[in-house]
Formats: C-alpha cells, sequence, structure tokens
C-alpha cells in the first residue's frame, strides 16, 4: 500500500478539522500538507484571522520536517534550550503547538497545521483533524 | 449584501473547478483568495505537479493586484512591451494565464487561480470555477 | 455603507497622528493599511529614523492580520509564552505597540501603525490617528 | 541651503501628482522618496490597484539609485540591450516610465514613482508631480 496522501483524504482531514472547530465555536484556518510539506488543502473559515494562513501551513509543514508535533518544539527552542533559534531554520519554522503529523502504519505520510485559536484550541482541532485519517 | 467571499463560497468555487478539471481529464492545483489576495480556500488534485501550488496562488494573487485575468498581461510583459519586467514586482507576479478576478456586482471581491495543465486548460478551469460564484 | 476604507479616510486618518506626534514633539512613520493590509497612505515626519517606514508599515499590517493593537501581542511573544516566535511567520510581524486596527461598525477596516518614538509614544500616536476614522 | 527634502515638500509633490492624475481621470500610487530611496510619502487613490503600491515605490527607488526617469531604462533593458537584466539587481528595480528624480539646483534630492495607468499616463502625472518641486 502506497503510503502518498491523496486529496480526498486530505479533505476529509479538513473537513474533520472544519468540524472540530465548529464544535468549538473558534474559525480557524487549517492546512495540510504532504510528506514533502507540500500543500493539499486548505481552508479559512469565516472570522479566521489572516495571520494565521501562513502560520497553519508553516505549522504543518514543521511537523513534517521535524516528524513531530509542534507542541513538542516548545520546550526546545526556549532560551537557553538546546534548539533555541530552531524557528529561524529550514525557511522559518513553527515553534508552538497545533502542528500534528499524520501518521499511517507507522510512517508520517503528512501533516494538518491549524491556526487562529488559543494554543490549545489550535491543538485541539489539529488532534482531531489528524485523527479521520484513521477514519 | 457585503461584498466579501465566505468561505462556503470560495470553497463551491474550488470545487466548481475541480469537476471541469475531471471532465477535461486534467489535475489542477485550484486556489481561491479574498480581495486582498490572502488565501481562503486549496485545492491539489492528485497527480497535479506541485511547482503549480505556488503558481497557482500567486495567479489569483496577480489577478487581485492587478484587478485582470492573468492572460490579459502576457502581451503586455513581452520584450519591447510596455510592462516588460512587471512580474518581478508586487512580490512576485504571474504573467500567464490561469488567474482570473471573482466579480460580484461589479467588484472584485477575489480571484481563482489555476494551475497544472497547459495555459489554456488552466484559463478553462480557471473560468469554470470562475463563474460558480454566480451560482 | 461600503467598509471599504477611503483615500480621503487614510489621509485623515494620517493627519490627525501627524497632529497628535506635533504636540508630543515627536516626528514620525505613519502607515494606513486597508483591510487586506496593503498600503493607502504615508508620511515620514522630518527627522523621524529611517528604520520606522518599515517598522511602521508592519505594524500597520500586523493589527490588520492579528486583528489586534500590536501592543497586545507582546506578552504572547516572550520566551515561555504561548506565541514565543510569532514575529518570524506572516512575511515578518511587529509585536510591540504602535499598531491599531481601524474599526468602523465594529468591523476593522484596515490599521495605522506609528513608529519612531518609544513605544508609549507610538501608541499614543497611534490611537490619536484611528480615532480619527470616528470624526 | 541643505538637499534634503522635507516631509512638507514631499506632500506637495504627491498632491500635485493626485492633482494631475484626477484631471487626467486615472486613479494612481504615488511614491515620494528622499535622496537614499526612503519613503517619504504615499497615497493610493481610490480605484487604483494594488500591484502599484509596490511598483510605484520601486519606480521611484529605481531613479534615485540610478540617477534616471525610469522610463530612459526601457530601451537598455531588453534583450540583447547593454543592460539586460538589470531588473533583477539592486533588490528589484523597474525599467519602465513613471518613477522620476526629483531635482533641485541640479542635485538629485529624491524621486516620486507613480503606477496604475498606462505608462504614458504614469510618466504625465510623475512628471507634474516632479514639477511641483520648483513651486
Amino acid at each position: 500500500m502506497s503510503a502518498s496522501l491523496t486529496y480526498d483524504t486530505a479533505r476529509r482531514v479538513l473537513e474533520a478539522g472544519i468540524a472540530r472547530a465548529e464544535e468549538i465555536g473558534q474559525p480557524m484556518n487549517i492546512a495540510v500538507v504532504d510528506d514533502g510539506g507540500h500543500l493539499l488543502a486548505f481552508g479559512r473559515m469565516d472570522g479566521a484571522i489572516k495571520a494565521s494562513i501562513d502560520i497553519s501551513t508553516r505549522k504543518a509543514v514543521t511537523s513534517v520536517l521535524m516528524a513531530l508535533p509542534t507542541a513538542d518544539l516548545t520546550p526546545l527552542v526556549q532560551p537557553g534550550a538546546e534548539l533555541y533559534g530552531l524557528e529561524q531554520t529550514a525557511g522559518g519554522m513553527v515553534t508552538f503547538g497545533g502542528g500534528v503529523p499524520l501518521v499511517r502504519d507507522g510512517e508520517i505520510v503528512g501533516a494538518v497545521g491549524v491556526s487562529a485559536g488559543s494554543v490549545e484550541q489550535d491543538v485541539t482541532v489539529a488532534t482531531a483533524a489528524a485523527a479521520a485519517l484513521e477514519g
């Protein structure tokens, strides 16, 4: 079985994110990228801030490039911590929560990035979106 | 009536583009932006080339910034023509066909950009997508 | 009534900012952008530093993209805070005070960014400029 | 006497450009820069295309950097001509008409850049704006 993410699957991930964002009443920007970090599907819900177009996409890309949820990077990039300054590399990464890898059969096949709410809300929506991969 | 483009409308434009792309058998990247050039909805169909993620988005942005279909720019930027070098400005514009403004009540409310086929195919799909605004 | 900001209104905002800057004796750079973050009017008063051409404009753009005064971002981007690293995203944002949204009928129609004084002075002038929208 | 351009003079240049643009019925973006190419005053008239925010500013900057009207560069950058590719240098220059140096006592003290109309219209307005320096 191929590990590559189809557009249909990416759209399903996006729509699962939108459904969760509607449940918590927070409009979001949601980006789904493939395992090369290239955009597959994107949606900006009405009322979601425009800065988060870039932030959501970078969160997804960062998750692919680092093979981690972006929330895991937050402690590592603080002053004095091991990867201080990491966010300046690789074209600009985002090191706060809201980017989550999409995993199938133990392999990262892409990532979803969510932005426009609090970091906790972003993570909630990204996690729900990523779960749709198994759906 | 507000002139601003909703996500539902942007998604309808995107889906009309996808439907037309399927009819002509050419997978596409399709980007829909608002009247400030900010991304609202994006889809990359299976098999569409990755360079066109950026190209489709820039076509849409160019259409908003220039208030014209990108195909109209092609003759103007040739060597010896009036706007030779235009594509270097405004953050990098695309001056071949496939970007089409979205017009409502005579006002540009956004644009759609399509890329991955021939320019003729891109224009065909972008035109079909833009027509969905009236639907 | 259209929500879009006219040049006359943008110039009125700019001039209100200049008047306040003269009152406090601090030459400023003042930028007014529309709701897509695109520049409408700009002035650099005699003696205002040149770095602030970019800073004032980015403050205005940041206010539009984040839908907030830039002063509200300052605590959020400190080491250990939720959005540490935010300023790296969305093309480069400014996260200290001096950018203020322009609001009409509860809707953000643009923003003003002011820079060249202390942050407190910048906020004072930006606030006076933004108040002119109601004039 | 200092050669430096004041904000009052820059605004006078800008307003002379706006007056001429109104006479010919073509809304414009007009940028005035100092002899270092740093923005002093800017206005975008209602209906002027957004791409020309950047183009007008680059025209003014190019005029300062090259010490020439941008229209003089057009023949020089064509394929086979001496400066082919010039527009890629110095951060991106514009090599079609609409940028005009501001000259006082034989010295270039800044430049004005105009964009949004035809190149002929842009040059007409930029020339009128530049003439206001003598007013």
